[in-house]
């Protein structure tokens, strides 16, 4: 495969949607993607982060984030993994300008935290990133239902680390902020497409938003299964399903990248 | 794909345990092989049977078959799926003798259930099929410590519709059958190969009993990943892993069959 440029297939596939007129006029393109065991677990035990993409999945990773505007995680995957959502395992951009627009660099989606309690940290590599001039500024969507008082010192060092803070109201009933308020929100910012790239809550919650076709938020999923099996202390994304339904979506391609299968499906 | 073969990447990846030497002298050799869905349920809703496996992957699972000596099944599953474990997917014999032994038809596996309390059906098509000459003989597996009793009506039944009953001792304290005492049965009369179909509890208990290589009951683990979400009401086979190892197997190919990811390991 030319590593220079994404994958066909993931172009094929993202690229159905150029046209505006596809989207839904309430919320941005949502891209679900995680990488995954053979028996579905996206973490080890207590949340450990572990190695599953191969090192061709990883990158075509890394393509996907340049075709979003913005990249979506959990609370949870923040602190745990303290991951950077950037594009470095992209290749050198190649010397002859006329293959791939040389002057730019790649396209980095807007970070994008999911954060009901506000408990990310100042200290985040993303913050860093972005202090130091290499990463773009994250956005930080909490509950408006905060007590100030309880948050303020929080609410303050995050935004003097550079943290851009949206207050949604109505959390649900398990603490989790309402996700068609966020996405609408996140329009309103002028964003066109989200990458969801996990953890387990925020899959499962896109996932059972998703079971029945009325109220789905997500336009594509695109699975990384990575050729091991985990066992049961691992964590996995189970999603309440609709009786006697399977799944809410079509597959339209499987590839395979290196040892990984790669499996891409759309809403039915 | 020419589909009168079998698939080169299953012949070259079972072809590899061809000597004898390569097998442990105490059990058959133990392929184990199941489709489950991208979130890792091989049944729905009260292990109702889905179609998972795309055409090709089930052709694909009938050539297995006619590569193994028998196919295991747990009692679940045969009661579940009632299901006939031959070879009826694949094509038929080419009228070219030359290419492929044509006075011969594909070798039938042995038909194998561990069936603790002996609640196998005289009914089921698998004792139908042997009836009528177009199936082998299902041995049956019990525990000896069945209450002669309770179960007599149930064995004489059984041994009326055809059925040849093994009863072994030791049974676990869940219910299971030994499965190193099964298998060494199986050698003794005569199994060198055996492929291990499901269901879910039989899976886990393989999977289990391999999380450590010194334990190990399987020599090759090859799995169809199917493009579709099942959701938590599925039936998983989720197993007890060693804390803090991701499994036991490594990947040794990766293909995609029609829409179908096919991944075969063997323990490292």
């Amino acid at each position: 495969m030319d590593s220079s440029q994404p994958p066909p297939f993931l172009e094929s596939f993202l690229g159905r949607y150029n046209s505006p007129s596809d989207l839904a006029n309430s919320r941005p393109y949502v891209t679900l993607t995680f990488a995954q065991s053979i028996d579905a677990k996206i973490a080890g035990r207590n949340g450990k982060q572990l190695l599953l993409s191969g090192k061709e999945s990883m990158v075509m990773t890394h393509w996907m984030r340049t075709m979003h505007d913005a990249i979506m995680i959990g609370i949870g995957t923040a602190l745990n993994d303290d991951p950077q959502l950037n594009t470095r395992h992209l290749p050198p951009r190649s010397p002859n300008p006329a293959q791939n627009n040389h002057d730019k660099p790649y396209h980095l989606p807007r970070p994008v935290i999911l954060d009901t309690y506000l408990r990310f940290s100042p200290t985040s590599k993303l913050l860093k990133n972005y202090q130091q001039g290499v990463g773009r500024r994250p956005w930080v969507f909490c509950a408006d239902s905060l007590d100030a008082a309880d948050v303020g010192d929080r609410l303050a060092s995050l935004e003097k680390a550079g943290a851009r803070i949206f207050r949604i109201s109505g959390t649900t009933e398990d603490g989790q902020l309402p996700l068609p308020a966020v996405l609408q929100h996140l329009q309103g910012l002028g964003i066109c497409s989200v990458m969801v790239e996990g953890g387990a809550r925020v899959i499962r919650s896109f996932l059972s938003a998703s079971a029945s076709a009325s109220s789905g938020l997500v336009d594509s999923i695109i699975v990384t299964v990575a050729p091991m099996f985990v066992g049961e202390d691992g964590v996995g994304y189970s999603y309440e399903s609709v009786p006697d339904e399977v799944s809410g979506f079509k597959q339209i391609f499987t590839e395979v990248l290196g040892k990984d299968s790669i499996v891409g499906l759309v809403p039915i």
